[in-house]
């Protein structure tokens, strides 16, 4: 499976074969935060997914040249240079995406950094959640360690999750940039990088976990994460990617519904 | 607990409380990542400890200011700003510290995310190798999840340790820089955080699993990881620093020795 996008005026003058995003067919996965990037500025990129072509071009040194890579994803740079890590390809291309918080009279690098600490964050809740149903080891099925899971699960739903919404949602009331109650942007008052991922986590979390997510939600503690993932979901382009084949549907990846694994507590 | 190092002549600008650096006390952990890339550079820095002070220094926004941090490790730069997370850490002083890889020719902002990405996968071991100890929560005690962290361990062991070597030792084997079998840098020829955090991650391995590490020395797969870390450990401001009293032992943080979980296999 290989996509295309290059219907945006603001990717006029690149073309799509610049950027090249390596990663698994059929999940959404940690390549999605990468698309999100893409899709949200309207710079276009092509993807290569097929597992037998995808994982050489990366980890073969012959062919992904130097250095050879852990995982997808991993994104080809207009250089060649190919970047590997989500939380690295983000903070690499969100000053040249406007993606990094600058702001007037705040230097450049700080804002930055601020950015990435909350994407990394952000992607800690992505690995953990991914950890629920996989609580031994990635190589075996969930089948096979239904019962840690379980336990685990437990715990994340009571301990881990509301830890890391309750944090999202102090950070957003912290930022002293937005007022008038309308505090959906986590840095500023322009998407950054760090607002993409925390939707397409949230947006995951309410699909792996609807029970435990809607009884959360009710509680009013978290009013502005849920803002922030509402309005990300409205910016014009978010929500034509969304509504369009490109976005693929969670299924055997990060986001996984397991019924016994939900529960309102 | 509160240390104080200021005794190189690359500091001789810098006050000690222009860094601060937030940790637990009484662990090396996270915290040890941004204290090597300080001791390796020679720039002083001051820590705040004590948990009553340094937790709500970082999380309460009354005293961390925008935004506040989800856990320590955080560094308070010059500026005032506190930055969190390991990565977004190291990869914020990595340039000003000259250990981004800087290298003429290259896109600086490359390199820099080159070692960004390997200083991620690094981390990921980190995580990992804490996860096996805490396989179903963090908040409660090894003790109560003993028969899941030993299955966790078989799968460490067998899959995710050799994994990583495998890849780091094919990184420093791609690494087009180092000629004559002295192939102990990651990133060109110089020392990058990526080098210092691989460094302190084969360190507190070695610790926590001595004897599958010595079966995987002895295969001879791994040489130039194995030189790396021996390097890196005779570099002269981090041979002082190993042998003086600011480093820390090994004890119940990330690299914790079970005899139970370690094996040959």
């Amino acid at each position: 499976m290989s996509t295309e996008t290059s219907n945006e005026p603001a990717a006029k003058k690149q073309k799509k074969e610049d950027y090249v995003l390596y990663y698994w067919p059929g999940i959404p996965g940690r390549g999605e935060h990468v698309r999100l990037a893409f899709e949200y500025v309207g710079i276009p990129y092509t993807e290569v997914n097929e597992p037998d072509i995808m994982l050489p071009a990366i980890t073969d040194p012959k062919s992904s040249g130097y250095p050879p890579h852990f995982a997808p994803p991993a994104l080809k740079l207009p250089s060649g240079r190919i970047i590997s890590q989500t939380p690295a390809i983000l903070n690499h291309i969100a000053p040249k995406f406007g993606l990094a918080g600058k702001k007037e009279g705040e230097d450049e690098e700080e804002v930055r950094s601020t950015v990435n600490q909350l994407v990394l964050t952000a992607l800690d809740l992505n690995n953990e959640t991914h950890d629920v149903h996989h609580p031994i080891s990635s190589a075996d099925y969930y089948e096979d360690q239904k019962t840690e899971a379980a336990a685990k699960a437990k715990a994340y739903r009571a301990l881990r999750l509301p830890k890391y919404l309750g944090h999202f949602e102090a950070v957003l009331q912290a930022n002293p940039d937005t007022k008038n109650g309308a505090r959906a942007y986590l840095v500023g008052t322009t998407t950054t990088t760090a607002d993409l991922v925390l939707f397409q986590i949230v947006d995951g979390v309410s699909f792996a976990f609807p029970k435990r997510v809607a009884a959360l939600k009710a509680t009013g503690k978290y009013d502005n994460v849920f803002a922030l993932k509402e309005r990300v979901e409205e910016e014009p382009r978010i929500k034509e990617y969304l509504a369009s084949g490109r976005r693929q549907p969670y299924s055997l990846g990060i986001f996984r519904h397991y019924e016994e694994l939900d529960g309102e507590e």
